[in-house]
């Protein structure tokens, strides 16, 4: 990437698997990237000090010095109170017990102001700034990864409630339906997160049941039924991933409906793992399945995909960096 | 009640079995009302007649000179044209196929200007401005009756999205589910719905089922199913009705917690017919369904019983009147 002497805000998304940082100019164009792992076993402390070099590294991926990163911003999953960059019971990130003041850990090691925010909601923000979200006033991010978060614009400005709004993963779409991994029972997410669909799959195959789920995880060496494999498993016709893939589409198309007809947004963009891997074509399958459920059936939503993927949390977090 | 030479604003309530007008002062304090049934066979004309005459005894009951009455809201269900004040689809209401300008009518009828609404929307603003949501700046309004209809107040405002926000009676509650007067499957209404659980229970009826609610219609006179006549039956330990009535406030809990997962707000507002009827102590039952679905369990929202009661739609109508 070209040398640059812009200012820089950089932006962190901290996943449960990924930490992905990029740095943008004034002008908001991401001007150098970079992820890594997340370290797992040391704790918070040791996630934040990942973080704080993958950061670095994308400033160095823009040909930038380090003194150009003006400001910092953090997505992070779990509860995140906005005022003092602290982050509590982010349940996904291994090693993460109790609340740890990780604006604080970040501005100190960056020597930059940090602001931090919710994962989700960080990611629809940037959405609805510079992706697919740009033509509307109102929308839904829908994040379809290992659980399925989601993020609210209404009237062209985000809405948190009290703070913890757009929690469509745990919309109940059947009463006294399947366990959830929150503990619940019938929520989305115990049929479209990727987590979920994962303990369904190995339930199956434990009864003898075949799939050719585990053998394409094991040749890809991953830890996890990642959204690569579960395409690949779809582009080769396994029946099981059709099927529990079919299911999450239906309850997908259920939850979102619901919202819909509770919030008629002019939008849904649907992104996370899942969501981007599978692309436009399954975001058209999630709409059909809206459509029984819709209650104004002759104006649906649009729905798309995310249009900034992968990188829409790091920007949308770069995004808030003051 | 006594006299008064005050400028009035008037507001009407339509609904399928009644029209409930009101005469506010300036204070927004109730100087009059009035009631009739709604006519059935004279189509949107004759309703629009029997709606202003409404109007003009609830003026006389203030004691108030018919020119005193200075503007006219009106909350209408179905598809409502606010600017137009042209009312379409409202499909409970006997007789009204198409559309019809009911604020034009009613303001010739009346010599005020006259403005139309959505009766729910109108109901959730007036609890939210008089009534038991006064203390909250966000609050999600269910009205509990024939249908269930919804409203939404959110930073202080209403949000009605592209026109049709709030459907709450037509958030799935369980995928593939019973049938929903609606024509689609699953939706909160199909179970909590008064149309509904009358058509459940006459099913049962006729399986051979024994239940004193068809008892208790005939004993008040009365054509279907009313709020007072499921309140009878409760009362009386009946056990169909009780079932019904848990399978509704079930369906309630998982629908309501839902729309607080995703939107957050700060309280709930129980209204409609059967919600003002059975009162606070069911509003208690509903919350304690909700429970097991709220992602933040430790800070559910407040749930009260609407505070204007029956009155709350003509209130919320006669705020908007101009």
């Amino acid at each position: 990437m070209a040398t640059t002497r812009a200012r820089l805000r950089g932006g962190i998304d901290l996943g449960g698997t990924k930490i992905q940082a990029v740095a943008i100019d004034g002008r908001r164009v991401v001007r150098g990237q970079a992820r890594r792992p997340t370290p797992s076993g040391d704790g918070p402390e040791g996630v934040a000090i990942a973080m704080a070099e993958t950061m670095r590294e994308a400033v160095a991926a823009a040909g930038a010095a380090p003194a150009q990163l003006v400001a910092v911003g953090v997505g992070a999953p779990g509860a995140v109170d906005e005022a003092s960059g602290v982050v509590a019971r982010s349940g996904n990130i291994p090693g993460w017990e109790g609340s740890f003041g990780l604006g604080g850990a970040l501005a100190e090691d960056l020597g930059v102001p940090v602001a931090v925010g919710n994962d989700v909601d960080l990611a629809t923000e940037a959405e609805f700034r510079l992706g697919a979200g740009r033509p509307y006033r109102s929308l839904l991010g829908v994040f379809w990864g290992t659980g399925v978060g989601g993020g609210l614009i209404l009237d062209g400005k985000r809405w948190t409630g009290r703070g913890k709004a757009g929690e469509i993963g745990h919309v109940v779409v059947t009463l006294d339906g399947a366990p959830c991994p929150c503990g619940r029972r019938g929520c989305l997410e115990a049929y479209a997160g990727r987590g979920a669909m994962e303990a369904r799959a190995r339930k199956f195959v434990k009864k003898g049941g075949k799939t050719s789920l585990f053998d394409i995880q094991r040749r890809r060496d991953k830890e996890r039924l990642t959204s690569r494999v579960w395409a690949d498993a779809l582009a080769r016709k396994d029946s099981l991933a059709t099927r529990l893939v079919d299911e999450a589409i239906a309850a997908l198309g259920a939850a979102i409906a619901s919202a819909v007809n509770l919030l008629d947004v002019e939008a849904v963009v649907i992104g996370g793992g899942l969501g981007t891997r599978l692309g436009q074509p399954y975001a058209d399958r999630i709409a059909v399945a809206m459509q029984p459920h819709l209650f104004v059936a002759d104006r649906p939503p649009a729905v798309h995909v995310a249009a900034l993927g992968d990188l829409g949390g790091a920007i949308g977090a770069a995004l808030r960096a003051a």
